[in-house]
Order: C-alpha cells, then structure tokens, then sequence
C-alpha cells in the first residue's frame, strides 16, 4: 500500500517517513517528486498539489487533506471527483485554533496592537481604563468544529459568545443565528467578529464592506478562516473610517504576504502568519495512518469533503 | 464628613465628584491641592501621596489606597501608623489581572512577540507547529486574591497551574508550594512565571538571577506585580543567554519606563504600561464609598494593611 505526500517539500519526507513508521507500519510512503507507478498509489496526503496531478493515479482511494480546508485541492480543475476528500481535523487542531481566537479576541479587548507599537517608539501611554471579556460580544461565523471549540472556550473565559452559520447549527447554550436573513441581526449584535467559515464560493468576499457596515460602530476582527473570505481593502476602508477598530488577520489571499501589502503597516491590524492551526508532522501522520486504517476496514471517515455544502 | 482624594490629579476631581454623588450623597469631596481645614478631613483616597502630607490630618479615619497596593503609601515615611489602609480590591479588579496574565500566557505561549517584530518588518515567517496551553505549566507567585483569581482563569483554559506564597496558602484543586524551603522545586517545575507578589522588603528584587536560574531553560517570566520585584539587568541576561525565552512586564522601577531603557528594544520582552488592572472612576468610587459607609457603621473591613505581613 502506498501513500504519496505534497506537504513540506523534499526536504521534510524522512520526517514524514519515521512518523508513518510509528503509525502505519506497512505503509510505503513516496514523496511528491519521487518517480513512482501512478498505479500503485492508493492514498495522497497534500497541500495545494500541482493541479492534473491527482488525476495521474487510477486506483486513489482516498485523498486526505495535510489542513482543514479543501480549497486548495478543489482548485485543481482535474481533481478526481470520485475519490472522497478527508480533512485534517484533530482535537489538536481544534484546541489550536479555539486558543488562536482567544488570544486574538483578548489582544483585541486589551489593546495590545497599541502597546507593541508604543514600544516599538519607547512611549509610555497611560491606559485610562481596560475592557473585560464580560463586556464584549464575540460573533463567530461558521459552526464546524472549529467554531465550536472556539465558541465554548471564549465563552468559557467570559466573553458573550454567539454564532452565525450559512445553514441551521447549535451551539450548546449560546445563541446561533442562520441564513442571510439573519445575518444582519448577528452582525448588529457583534463587537468581535470571528471568522472560521469553509472557503466556498458562497463564502468568498463575505468580509466586505456590505457586511463590515452593519457591525456596531468601532467594532473588532478577527479573520482565522481563509484570505479569500476578505476584501482587503474594504477592512483596511473600514479601518480608517473606524467602522472597525482593529483586526487581526492570519490569511490572506495570497501567502506568504507580499511585503508591499498595506496590511503590514495599518496601525490598526495585527498580521500573524498563517499560524492559528498547525498540526505538527507527527499529528498529521497518527491522523492519516487512522484514516488509512479505517478506510482499509471500509469504515466511514469522518470530515469528508461534502460537494452539495462545498466543504 | 469629607474625603480627600489624590488620584488623576485636579483635572479628575469633577468626575470624582460625579461618581461620589452617585454612591456617597452626603459625602464632601476635595481635591488633594484644595485648601480645606485639615481637621475636617475623614478619610483620604489616594495614589503616591505626598509624603507627610497624609499625616497633617488629625482626624483621619481610613486611608483608601487608589490601587491593590499600598507600597505607595508605606513610601511616606511619616505616613500615620495609627490609621487603616484599605486596598483597592474589587471583582472587577480581579477580573481585569487575571484577564492580563491569561492573555500575556497566550501571548507568550503563541509566540506573539515574533509575529508583531516580523510584522514591524514586513516579513513573513512560516510558524512549524504551535504550542497549546496544555502544554506549558504555570507557576504564579502571591496567592492573594488577584494570584487566585489568576491561577482559576488559567486553570480553565486549559493551562496547568500551580502556586507559591511565602506562608502556606490554597488554590483549590491546584499544587502549591510555600516558603524558601519549597521555592525551588516550585520554580523547576515552571514553563511561565507569573509575579503578583506584594511589594514588601521580603519580595523587593526577587526575580533575579537566582531565582530565574532554577526555572527550565527557555522559560518564560509575566511581571504584573511591582518593578521593584524585578532586577531588570538580570531579567535581560537571562533572556540574552537563552536561560528565558520571552517576558510580558507590565510594571517598572521607574514609572514611566525611561525612553533609553534597553527594556523597550529587546526581542525578548513585551512592554505594556502598568495597565494589568485599572478599575474606571466609578468603579473605584463605588468601593471606597462602600468601605466609607462601613467603617461609619463600626463594621470590619476587607483588604487592610497588616504591619505584620507588610501587605
């Protein structure tokens, strides 16, 4: 049985290779530029594969994504529409992000962006007062798993959590909103604005000034899903109208973030480089080797891609 | 029955005035530079007063502290020993401090400092893997009520938690350790030293070398205590020789923190304006006229100064 991995380049499948050791003992693992028999893979674990590649190998059964997200492998237009897709979604992953958000939702209510860049011009600032999470409402778009774990923890620590998602979810004990014709009444109820929506065509360019506007005024965001959610320059507009106040953004349409992009130096965001959930080498492969295994029994996966939801 | 307040100084006494109004009607409210019959003042609400001026009151009741210590006051030194000090200590209070060190832990545990210096520079750097909160343990020194309140917030996300006093005290379902006798294992078994000690002559310069060398190499420090606890030359050796990874200090010997302090510049070290807790006006206002109304009616009252202790 092989597996073929795109994830972390050359130089990183020795490491891939001792993990699926461990886990997978009897698994053959190739690495993307290998020279293999397209026939004799079985599974690929990738990120962004070169498009056309997918579809070189007749007898895939599984294609497991290297992160949450599938959008990196359905912009491959070849990409075998008959091979299921899993998503990499650990309890790793999950506890990653939902403590992403609520240090990003805290650096929000705590106004840190002012403090580091105070520091960086060695001035001293009095603060006159300072925000608790009691006093704040967090707004969380999209209710997977991510959006959850995140919702549960920020509640957790105090904050007013409440969620919007495209269709009807729950979030245990937290209100939830759905649908476009809720969505202004969530946003209007909203002072930290959470992005963990699946990149979908439905959900493209939802972060746009139509949505910002209908925020309360000066109100915060925090884009953890993915950069195409985002009109850049309708938050950096929002900004300095001050419609928003601050942002913290990890994705962005194009990574890495090319260094002419006005993101970096807006006074009011704070860039993190992709950085709310990775699940290390080691994760990832005790993850697929389960995959593996439980597809080999013919069991149902879990976190597969779902084309009529688009994630 | 007056009440003399120094604490924003003469610009805040009308808003001080405004707040008492609300919580203590009956109450005369005068401003630390008005003059007023020195006889006729009751109580006094303040915030490094000058000193010998607390001691021209004869007929002082209760001395407020405008904050949760009263190092400030005990610096007089003809402050009158026969008079109370209360400190400023409201859930609120506890609230804001415990919020402070649970973002500066996430901070810290996130790596957030290299993302704002990277930023600053418009440069992206990939992040291999994260660290959670369930990885790093904890260690917070002073288990009053903000050390409590602290140790419970962190505790709840996830963070492995444990304490040290310098007598024995609790944390509910969380180790501590007590005295010099049991600083040291205390301080082996720390990822994130958090200090919220009092300032007293016992604790004044405790985060030196000494102790930051019996943490596990790479450990990182929180200061939301007092400046005097830190030797900030030591605090920098050992973020230079790698013995502490990173720092969030909220606090300073000198306040505000001078503009060629090499504290402001170094990679290590996140500077933030002594803004862990600050209760608002109103808040502050409605504990001291509680505490007023109190002592009136002959009851005990919370949080005073033991000789004792030195806190």
């Amino acid at each position: 049985m092989r597996l073929i991995i795109n994830s972390g380049g050359a130089q990183a499948i020795d490491d891939w290779r001792l993990h699926f050791q461990a886990f997978a003992p009897g698994l053959e693992v190739a690495g993307w530029d290998e020279s293999v028999d397209p026939a004799s893979v079985d599974y690929a674990l990738v990120w962004e594969p070169d498009p056309g590649r997918l579809a070189t190998f007749p007898n895939l059964k599984l294609i497991i994504s290297a992160g949450a997200g599938v959008d990196h492998i359905l912009a491959d237009p070849q990409w075998p529409r008959h091979v299921p897709i899993a998503r990499m979604m650990t309890s790793r992953t999950q506890t990653e992000m939902a403590e992403f958000v609520l240090t990003s939702a805290l650096m929000l209510t705590r106004d840190i962006k002012r403090a580091v860049d105070n520091q960086a011009r060695r001035h001293w600032e009095f603060f006159d007062a300072v925000r608790i999470a009691a006093d704040l409402r967090v707004g969380i778009m999209g209710l997977g798993l991510l959006g959850v774990s995140s919702a549960q923890l920020l509640s957790r620590v105090g904050f007013k959590v409440s969620g919007w998602s495209r269709g009807a979810s729950r979030l245990e004990g937290l209100p939830t909103y759905a649908g476009q014709e809720q969505f202004g009444a969530f946003l209007a109820a909203t002072d930290i604005l959470v992005c963990l929506l699946p990149a979908t065509d439905a959900t493209r360019g939802i972060l746009n000034a139509a949505t910002l506007s209908q925020l309360p005024r000066g109100a915060c965001l925090i884009n953890a899903g993915r950069g195409a959610h985002m009109v850049a320059r309708d938050v950096i507009a929002a900004l300095d109208s001050g419609q928003l106040r601050q942002a913290v953004l990890d994705v962005f349409e194009e990574e890495p973030l090319a260094p002419e992009s006005p993101l970096w130096s807006h006074p009011g965001i704070i860039v993190t480089p992709h950085c709310a959930a990775i699940p290390d080498r080691r994760e990832r492969a005790r993850h697929a080797a389960f995959l593996i295994a439980a597809n080999e029994r013919g069991e149902a996966l879990p976190n597969i891609y779902d084309a009529q939801r688009g994630y």
